[in-house]
């Protein structure tokens, strides 16, 4: 198979072995594969692939269909449709997936969509609902929101009867990520915009201070994003007075157990509104596996609207 | 009555009238009244009382006899033995007590114990089980733990089979830490006989730092007390990567309901272990209330093992 290949910091697209599925793995072939942060880290050297994951194959996740399955799989069948968070290797032709992260396509939904759809909104899921206790009613922030998770951090925001404010960095794309469900502002407008009892905090260090300004009592802060730094100055005696809570987490570093519960909450929660259509996709980009260095580039200059995706070259 | 007064900063012990119970509050005949932080903050006009509470009488915390009951009372009846946390006015020979934040005194307890329990247990209680969700067989850390809630937060965390570590400053109350049911150490060393999954942080920002280098995955941090300073530096990638979740509460700030949420806990989870005999409240002091400026003094200096309590002159 030919994989996207991270050679000395460069992005090559070439041949390796093609990946045997293990006892409870499928083996997917690839239809569209997401690029996130972590691609680019891992691509500078800055997030080695866990143990388990092609070490010079960057992606995050992957939709496709079932090619070969391991011995003791026992829910999807060679010809379904499947998209997953994997630990790395999914910008690839073939990929094996633990068929226990796997969630079923739906039938309507393209390839792309597919591909750019389980890091985005499993990290907002868990960020949301997990982490936050997000309820309806209840006043939301997105910093950042106009990428891949702030994107389905405003859809899931919305579509559970929150209200959510969106803080967006570049003008352009405001009236697009406001459409997704969200007051859409500059991020200082934004901050003016609260008390919010929730916040997902895509941008970090140079956005938390004001943050927590802005949080109501009792509030949830869940950082998922330092491209503004990562050495915060925190004010314990807010934190203290108005009784906020701060988490962090990376949905990577989990234990294979623990990404299966998530996709377990993802299939129950997020995959009927993303077939209903209550939710979807924002895709930025498609763009050939050959020329990944292209969308990896697009995707470091930001000022883009949700996902590039990366497909299979014709 | 006579009562603890603030005047120009300055501790005066001077006659007041009579508080009046409302219809939900008793008239309670103070025997003990324990000193805390945020008196020797409002003492300094840093820590106004909150609405409701005299704002010249400190303190949040006290034990007496029930000497007569508002309209709408029905659980406690005069001569009863109660405790609570309170809004302030405390330290004084009487004070009201809303009715669903008091607590049953145990029989056999002394009046100074009883005097210094409501708020440093309630605290601990709270940060430890109802914001860090604290599980049998976890690690915790204590910093700053030979103070009130420090000591608390110790007693609790032995008695619900966590493995409890005390960071204590004075090397000379470093045994007597020890000996509530934790390994006591200097801060520093403390902070190597880690990872911890819940850390009952009472110094600050001084100490983050190195507690968030000393966390488990999944760890959960409360900070209560701000005395090594409020303006902290927090690594924002090690929270994402360690999955940390860091809170802040203070207990005056909430609501009588909230309040009386945290009461009923603590009468259901700590005030058996009181009346058993499992946890007890160690007693720096017991300090006249016309000498409290002494007592202020003693409390603010540091060094202390738990509590120092005004009780009224004789």
């Amino acid at each position: 198979m030919r994989a996207v290949t991270i050679v000395d910091g460069d992005l090559r697209y070439q041949e390796h072995p093609d990946p045997e599925p293990g006892d409870n793995e499928l083996l997917v072939s690839v239809e569209a594969a997401g690029i996130n942060n972590a691609d680019l880290m891992q691509r500078l050297g800055l997030y080695p692939a866990p143990p388990g994951a092609p070490p010079d194959i960057p992606g995050m996740e992957l939709a496709g269909e079932v090619v070969a399955t391991g011995r003791r799989t026992t829910r999807f069948s060679i010809g379904d449709r499947v998209m997953a968070v994997v630990g790395g290797g999914a910008q690839a032709e073939l990929a094996v997936v633990d068929e226990r992260c796997a969630l079923p396509v739906p039938s309507a939904l393209p390839w792309p969509d597919a591909g750019g759809f389980p890091e985005a909104f499993s990290t907002a899921y868990d960020a949301l609902f997990t982490q936050c206790g997000l309820a309806f009613g209840e006043r939301v922030l997105v910093t950042g929101a106009a990428g891949g998770v702030g994107t389905a951090g405003v859809q899931l925001s919305a579509a559970t009867g929150a209200r959510c404010v969106a803080s967006v960095r570049h003008a352009h794309l405001r009236d697009s990520v406001a459409a997704l469900g969200a007051t859409a502002a500059d991020p200082d407008a934004a901050l003016g915009l609260g008390p919010f009892d929730v916040v997902l905090e895509l941008v970090g260090a140079s956005s938390l201070p004001g943050v927590l300004g802005a949080m109501a009592l009792g509030g949830r802060i869940a950082v998922i994003g330092v491209g503004g730094g990562a050495q915060a100055g925190v004010d314990l005696l807010v934190v203290m007075q108005r009784r906020l809570r701060i988490s962090g987490s990376t949905l990577r570093a989990r234990s294979l157990v623990e990404k299966a519960v998530v996709a377990t909450e993802v299939e129950r929660h997020v995959v009927p509104l993303l077939e209903a259509g209550d939710v979807r996709v924002p895709l930025e980009a498609t763009v050939p596996m050959d020329r990944a260095g292209e969308a990896y580039e697009g995707f470091r200059q930001g000022g883009k609207l949700g996902k590039i995706v990366l497909v299979p070259p014709r």
